[in-house]
């Protein structure tokens, strides 16, 4: 059989051992092939590919339901679950998800794209199929990094309270998150693989039995299964955490060796209650150069498989906002070392693995644990440090109760960098950075700016720095600047809510919040040539507004437009609204930005372009809302 | 000395075991009296005086930090700390806090009011001291109870990670948050509590000890420190989680034991790294009435003192929300095998202990846990469950991403019921319920509702069980509904979005919602009186919003008025403003509610009046906004 004729995973249950390596093999191909030539997440789902099949060998996938953490490493479930024919969509416009959605498939049982959320999820599946008297197995399949967020201790301390509820978690250890792992967690599974005692018998026990007569070289599940005996009698101590917490422990298995994995699945499945797989696996298994560089290849744009090496762009891009922020934030924290970055286990999407390099001691990644790195954070405020907190919007969602509770209701000077704020692109839905304006904005204390461009992203960043009279949070998009020139030095920083006139007309006021500046300078000029002028306002700060500046240009234009790479349910545009109204400003407003629906994964111009916000299309809305009786053309 | 001498916790460090026991009996009748005459938490803090007065003896206040988790057990800590001769303003406008806050006193390091936060902060601080190569101590107190929160389970994984941080972790085993604890690890610290070799030693070993020459029945701390090692070597599993976690374990201490605290204090500042000291104490101490009843004492409405019977009320009162909530939940449940009520340890303020009660089988309380709450919601709807998540506002917070992600972006029909929406009083700016319309309302697929007395909060429940295309919100206030008739059947539920029209008049439209609609009523009344009729429409929905009622209306009249119980930043209000002019309805909206400050506790009607929410303000702000051009008296 081939992975091609695979559409229902039940299909591999008659598979020898042989064969699913076959597959195994089979998945890797496709797997590479396609995010080398696409992009996507390549060493999560490399290192779970016998994980995943030797899972799947023990359970009903017509009636047991598995459910993934984050979802990056369920691409070898995709490809035995009937989405082997449309993989090379991955992560385009209308083709397969990145992540995981239940709308895409019968066996995507619960959505992801943030981690930590699958034993919760899957304890509620297991619940609810026991209030009504049913038995199907419920499995959460969790990394090690997924398991130091507060939410899957949460569901352990609640799992672990329920000896009648059967539910197994599988850990897939792969020693890291996107880079390695933090805490003590993480350290305590890593003693656990490298105990001598599990050591020796992995690497001894089936070599010495093998010359037993009764057990020869053949494929033997009673051998895996004394293995795993001898193992736990070996060392009483392994799992003592998670036995104590009520689970069951197993382990560790070996990741990438199928009969450990089915015979050890099996033995999960004859206990009742809470049980815990812990499976050793090896981040980019079957990819020498990804084994090597784990963080390196956690997720890749096109690359050539034979040198590894990413496929050279035709056209050289300006520099991406991340590293912007970075290089600068490394400049400033050089010259000042009470400036300290935190980040929550995204130290190279956020740039700060160069701070790490060149100042490690002003550097703390917490782990995925946004929650305590907020709260950590407003406490290095009360001993005088000044804390970068760099996490991306749509993680800092997470940190919300935090973000009021901890630092905005105390007023303590913590600076958030939300790096991905707006469009995301491929990730889709689930990493989408369209609330944070609305979210933060309703929060006393909390100042909100955002750049025009990358050289305003620099001076911004000296400006929260330099504010110390409570929270402040800057959001700057996906992706890359506009390659204007960079500041080396004397930056003074911005005055705190105050906007900058960029253009100026007597028919319209356009409002550009950050990354929707420049295309409202674009769009000004379409207008022009239908000889309407407008007046372009970089906002700068979405709180405080500018009402200075503002106030009296509506009054006096009396149109107004407001632009911005968020919801805008909440968002900026209803900031001026507000602003307005109670400034009894009576005029028109139109508000473009992203309506209130999902975005889903596709290349962030094509997002632009489904929601109007390409510049010609921004001036059609304006001439359409203020100027023409015709009805717009886009909704 | 008495304990209305002590301004300054060091006074104590000089006092003997019998004196300081003379201040824990003070603090205790000071406490009692103080809580008996205004109302407060009674239960936490009887538990924790010996704990705060041999950590106290151990540290020099001037230097060292404490960090208390909550702050409602901090009340000791602050009759210590320069309160006293205040302290029979608590939780009084303008008086002492119920909780902590960093602007009330040097000794509050970090504020509090919601659980789990203590150790990130104090951890940070601790980071934060080493890097500025200084050597006070951080200690963080925190309760069994918020140990199951994932924030502080983060903590716990950081702080292990770091064996050359010192940070002592005061574990406070009472066994309880406000109701019996619930999960995997207040049952293992129950356990270490309850083993044999600690009773044995607990029990025997002073007895035997003080027959010994040398030892004698005077104070003796070397005996402390004796028995303290002997635990260990009897038990030396006891402890092993932390142990493996990084941390240096000692106890369970008993925590009404001023000797034996102070010798393990003071041990545990000789350890370098984390250290964690389990202390197991009895919730109400020293008044047996809260001893015996720990759940109905965790806080108390004034009461008797000898009869522990609360002081009853001149006049009778309606029934407050939560109990129609948790009344008609029960009556909904018992018809519907599918309801299952969900809470995070707030069984009896949200009421769903009358679920537990009537229905155990339909009752889930997964402890201090909102994140895991909500997501393990979203399993069971699944699989066809329909839960009720009742949490309240302030605590929905903690869980925000889990809204997005989980339940909006797959928009999964969980029902959430939030109590205590709006001003809570007495608690304070961590336990107002502001910002629910705000960070609800910016996610799709989300639909927000609230009543306008304890009737329509009954139709809304059905409406929110009878809803199954997606994800639908309740607020309801803290309080006392208006004593209209309940209904007892024949509920069909609100269609979804449509409003009410309450009142008719030409001059003014006014939009109330949930809580305000009745002052609306009351200020068109008074504007009467003025000439001035007001069309009144208890909006019910705040997402979607009834445009087809509202703009036509809005339009006609040319003046609106909205009127809300929280935040006025992104929310009721706002969504309004943003309907009319998406709709090219330019009219003048005056937006009342609550403006962008922390509001202090204060009686609720204290904090109405303070915001100008009262009818008659609200009369005069109208008045001020449309019929009149004098500037209005409130702001």
């Amino acid at each position: 059989m081939h992975l091609s004729e695979v559409t229902h995973p039940n299909q591999l249950h008659g598979l020898s051992i042989h064969q699913l390596k076959q597959i195994a093999r089979q998945i890797r191909e496709k797997h590479l092939q396609t995010v080398a030539t696409s992009g996507g997440h390549l060493g999560p789902g490399l290192g779970v590919v016998e994980l995943t099949l030797g899972l799947y060998q023990t359970l009903d996938l017509d009636r047991d339901k598995v459910i993934w953490d984050v979802g990056h490493q369920a691409y070898p479930h995709k490809l035995i679950t009937g989405r082997y024919s449309r993989f090379h969509t991955l992560r385009q416009k209308d083709g397969v998800a990145g992540y995981l959605k239940r709308c895409e498939n019968k066996f995507d049982h619960f959505g992801a794209g943030h981690a930590s959320t699958s034993i919760s999820a899957a304890l509620g599946m297991a619940l609810a199929r026991d209030m009504k008297g049913d038995n199907f197995k419920v499995v959460a399949v969790i990394g090690d990094g997924a398991m130091t967020g507060g939410m899957a201790l949460e569901a352990i301390n609640h799992a672990g309270h329920l000896p009648k509820t059967n539910l197994l978690v599988v850990l897939n250890d792969n020693e890291m998150s996107i880079s390695p792992n933090v805490g003590a967690i993480p350290r305590y599974l890593n003693k656990m693989r490298l105990s001598p005692p599990v050591q020796f018998i992995t690497d001894n026990l089936e070599e010495q039995f093998k010359h037993l007569p009764f057990v020869g070289d053949s494929f033997s599940p009673e051998l895996a299964r004394i293995k795993e005996g001898m193992k736990r009698l070996a060392v009483p101590k392994v799992g003592a955490v998670f036995e104590e917490l009520g689970f069951t422990y197993m382990g560790p298995v070996d990741g990438h060796n199928l009969e450990e994995l089915i015979a050890t699945f099996k033995e999960a499945h004859q206990h009742s209650g809470p049980v815990l797989v812990h499976v050793a696996t090896v981040k980019g298994k079957g990819y020498e150069l990804a084994e090597q560089d784990q963080v390196g290849y956690h997720a890749q744009s096109p690359f050539n498989l034979a040198t590894g090496k990413p496929i050279p762009s035709n056209k050289p891009k300006p520099p991406a906002y991340s590293k912007v922020f970075a290089h600068t934030l490394v400049k400033l924290a050089e010259n000042n070392p009470k400036i300290v970055g935190i980040t929550a286990a995204m130290a190279t999407g956020t740039g700060l693995d160069k701070l790490h390099a060149k100042l490690p001691k002003q550097y703390i990644d917490v782990g995925i644990a946004e929650q305590h790195a907020v709260t950590l954070a407003a406490g290095l405020t009360c001993e005088g440090i000044r804390p970068v907190v760099a996490i991306y919007s749509t993680f800092l969602q997470r940190a919300f109760d935090q973000i009021i509770h901890d630092v905005c209701i105390q007023n303590l000077p913590v600076f958030f960098c939300m790096d991905r704020a707006g469009i995301v692109g491929a990730d889709g839905p689930t990493h989408q950075g369209m609330y944070d304006i609305s979210y933060l904005r309703c929060i006393p204390n909390m100042v909100l700016m955002a750049p025009k461009d990358e050289a305003e992203l620099q001076q911004m960043l000296v400006t929260g720095i330099n504010y110390t009279d409570g929270p402040i949070a800057l959001r700057y998009p996906r992706g890359n600047g506009y390659g204007v020139p960079l500041m080396e030095e004397g930056w003074e920083g911005l005055p705190i809510g105050k906007a900058e006139i960029l253009r100026q007309g007597d028919d319209v006021l356009i409002l550009g919040y950050g990354s929707m500046v420049y295309p409202s300078m674009q769009a000004a000029e379409i207008l022009s040539e239908y000889g309407i002028e407008a007046t372009v306002i970089n906002a700068r700060f979405a709180k405080p507004l500018d009402t200075e500046l503002i106030l009296p240009l509506a009054k006096q234009i009396g149109r107004v437009v407001t632009l911005e790479e968020g919801c805008i349910m909440g968002g900026f545009g209803s900031a001026v609204v507000e602003s307005l109204m109670d400034n009894d400003v009576v005029v028109p407003v139109k508000r473009i930005g992203v309506p209130d629906i999902l975005v889903d994964h596709a290349e962030p111009k094509e997002s632009f372009a489904q929601l109007g916000l390409t510049p010609p299309q921004i001036a059609e809305r304006v001439r359409n809302a203020f100027f023409s009786k015709q009805p717009s053309v886009v909704s």
